[in-house]
């Protein structure tokens, strides 16, 4: 895999020179199109061995380029904020927006490869993380991201006798710290994982480019042109992007029963709720103040049918807490920002950190939901959102967080109803719009993309509770009583 | 201040339940209506002495209200990504944007008031603080932000009272925390402080709201129906919201010289250009690598005639610079999201934390420059524009960062010459557009606009650098040098 890249490959001075005006050129109108057209970001990935020359050619693409379009990001430790947050969190912060180019130097391979080299984690979890890399760059692919992965790659001979040559020059002694002696002492097995990480994630949707990086004038040109071609390429014929996505056949009226055997007749007396609505929220205010939960979170995702009472369950959550305790994520039309970025986007950037509770009222599953009965978006977008979602909700199960989903159900006959009912009341007036009256008679295709929606996403880690919800003291009880049982099963 | 607040004011359950149903149906109506206007954000601060309800009041706010569009902080510690920047920015981060409510439970009065009554700071600093808030609030205001600050008080008598009660409650003991026990302790010392700091700043546009705190649903229903006027008679009234600021008067005419009397022919030959450019990048790589930079950072501000060369300048200082160090932000029109927070936002969410170098490509300046020039703002807008930029800067300095402004001059012939330039040059097309043209026609405006920005801000922590521009090569060198300086300075 390396081989072709020890061949010291070079550009001679005058070689250089001649051709960089025409590539600077052609770059920079790339770029100025890519902003224009503001149809898809760019992430370049810039890894490699110590001594390749991967912060010099990221310097020289930010001089060859309109650096202010240009978003460099190096990452070594996490902050505080993104160490109680998932892995990929920062990732997902430092992603460039549409018609922009982001580079990311170090990125989601860095850590893996590096221990795993070290041997401070094991082959499995290697495995796991390539698998995960593996899902985030398709689904970014698929997102319409262009993604450039570039390996800089020099010999281990070669390394050393540049670490020789930059301990002897005062003027550069510097940069040959501790943390770059201990990587160059593990050549051999960095690279090694590292030709494995690259095998198994150079894939159709974002493929490694491995580059010589002996000489400086060679590499530049390598990736400045390879970046140059990619924009330029996929401006020219954006529908060539589109990977064939074989959508899976969805599974069509059995699994409806999920929904439609519900016993909507369960009830509550007003005593009962009362009082267990007192003995659950004690519990749950107890729970989140707990020592356990100090470096644990609390996700909870709230769907449901219109008018089934997603507000009135979420303020009865809200009442048992501090109102410093939580934050509610109302899940609207998504802003400018958003609209530049991945789906997900805008659900990562409320992830909450330790001892966070956030309370998505309408969630991701949007793409699932509304967006698929309404065609917003393709088959094939809403098809591949079940796995981005289940493995988005691993991530975050990873990292502490507890998930849980509720989906209110009512009858079609109590809809009317609280309709009908709230086009009379005062204060509930705002509730009703016309689209609520439009969704409703899309009912059977709700059913049908939640039953679906339940069997394709409901897991260990993140389970769905469906909740019976014409009776709505028996539906806030049995949400409450809910969280409560996961957090002591999860505490 | 505080003995109207210790009269025990109390209203019977009987009442309170009379009432309540109006006032919440009275709020949702108010709330609705400020969601659908989007005119105006709405930040409700809550202070007071411990056990007089602050956490009990706030929650009663989150059921009354729809708390999707309530967004409650708690300010406790920073984090480390806040701590790195100054005070402000944690609460700049958690501003409502229009159209919504913010609850600050602890703010800025937090800390300047604790700090004081526990001696750990000076009433000199006391003062700086309370000059910082009363500028802060008055610039919010005039920004459109409706300010209610509620102090929620009881007698140091009371006070023991319910902590004793709290004591004795297996089930509330938990919140009796030293924290708690500690700010008891000190009451007396506290309202001293407090009161202080509540006169000098119950200001017009944020005035305080004293509420004896005794009876909850007293205190509660005094908050709820305050809160639903003020929203309610903004909405009735918007135009009375506006201060009647006196601009005072711009100078107009004499300081004009300051940029017309640049020396607009210094020039550098290419040798010595060549040279000193090699100089001063190396010596700024040096500079932020040192030690003395790791708890510092950068901020560099360009402001400049069109064409004036800023891009080149930029490229020249990144290319010093390991590309993972810095960050460009280019500032154009402000997005969705910023165009509903106050004028300053957009640029303190780029403020950088430690051994951070950011470099705004145009910046907060153009309000007092195109805005002011072209009629974008109010008068009183761009006028109070000066006041509160130089507030900002403080705070940057403040915290550590180094903050550099540079305003590139050209002549107006040398103007007209690039413009030709830029539209016959392939590559350099993008970078002229109608408006550079219409800009040009405004020449003499622009000279005024920069005398007075230059006469009014250019303070000894961040001092304006004029740069004569119609030399490229003479302006990169001086942009390079002024920042190494300054840099030699402050480290």
């Amino acid at each position: 895999m390396f081989d072709s890249a020890e061949m010291r490959q070079a550009v001679s001075k005058a070689d250089y020179d001649a051709q960089v005006p025409a590539l600077r050129e052609a770059l920079l109108d790339a770029q100025y199109d890519l902003l224009a057209a503001k149809g898809f970001p760019v992430l370049v990935i810039i890894g490699g061995v110590e001594g390749a020359g991967k912060s010099e050619t990221i310097q020289t693409l930010n001089e060859w380029l309109d650096p202010r379009h240009v978003h460099t990001h190096g990452f070594l430790l996490p902050s505080d904020e993104e160490a109680q947050r998932p892995p990929m969190y920062r990732f997902w912060r430092a992603l460039p927006p549409k018609g922009e180019i982001g580079i990311f130097f170090g990125s989601w391979y860095s850590l893996p490869v590096v221990s795993r080299a070290f041997d401070a984690t094991s082959e499995a979890e290697l495995d796991r993380s390539i698998n995960e890399i593996r899902h985030l760059e398709r689904m970014l692919h698929n997102e319409g991201v262009l993604i450039l992965k570039f390996w800089l790659h020099i010999s281990k001979r070669e390394q050393r006798k540049r670490l020789r040559a930059l301990q002897k020059d005062p003027d550069t002694r510097w940069r040959v710290n501790k943390a770059v002696e201990v990587l160059v002492d593990r050549y051999d097995e960095l690279l090694e994982v590292a030709e494995k990480m690259l095998r198994e994630t150079s894939t159709g949707e974002a493929p490694w480019t491995v580059i010589d990086g002996y000489d400086h004038r060679h590499r530049t040109l390598a990736v400045g042109r390879a970046l140059h071609d990619a924009v330029r390429s996929r401006l020219d014929r954006p529908e060539a992007a589109q990977l064939v996505t074989a959508a899976p056949v969805a599974a069509r009226g059995e699994n409806v029963a999920l929904v439609r055997g519900l016993d909507l007749s369960q009830r509550l007396e007003r005593d009962e709720y009362k009082d267990q609505l007192e003995k659950y929220q004690g519990r749950f205010a107890r729970l989140v103040r707990s020592k356990k939960f100090r470096k644990r979170s609390l996700i909870l995702a709230f769907e449901g049918s219109d008018a089934a009472g997603k507000g009135g369950a979420i303020r009865r959550v809200t009442g048992a807490l501090d109102a410093r305790l939580y934050e509610i994520v109302p899940v609207a039309a998504p802003t400018e920002e958003e609209r530049a970025q991945p789906y997900l986007w805008r659900f990562w950037r409320h992830v909450p950190g330790h001892s966070g509770i956030v309370i998505f009222d309408r969630t991701w599953y949007g793409r699932v939901l509304v967006e698929r009965v309404e065609g917003y978006c393709s088959e094939a977008d809403w098809m591949r959102a079940y796995d981005e979602i289940n493995e988005f909700e691993e991530q975050l199960a990873g990292s502490g967080a507890i998930v849980c989903k509720f989906w209110l159900q009512i009858s079609k006959e109590e809809q009317l109803r609280r309709f009908e009912e709230r086009e009379q009341t005062g204060f509930k007036r705002f509730k009703i719009t016309e689209e609520d009256w439009r969704n409703r008679e899309r009912w059977e295709a709700y059913e049908h993309a939640v039953a679906d929606m339940v069997d394709r996403t409901s897991t260990s880690i993140a389970p769905w509770t469906l909740v019976e919800a014409n009776d709505k003291w028996f539906a806030r009880v049995k949400v409450l009583r809910t969280i409560c049982e996961r957090l002591e099963a999860e505490l």
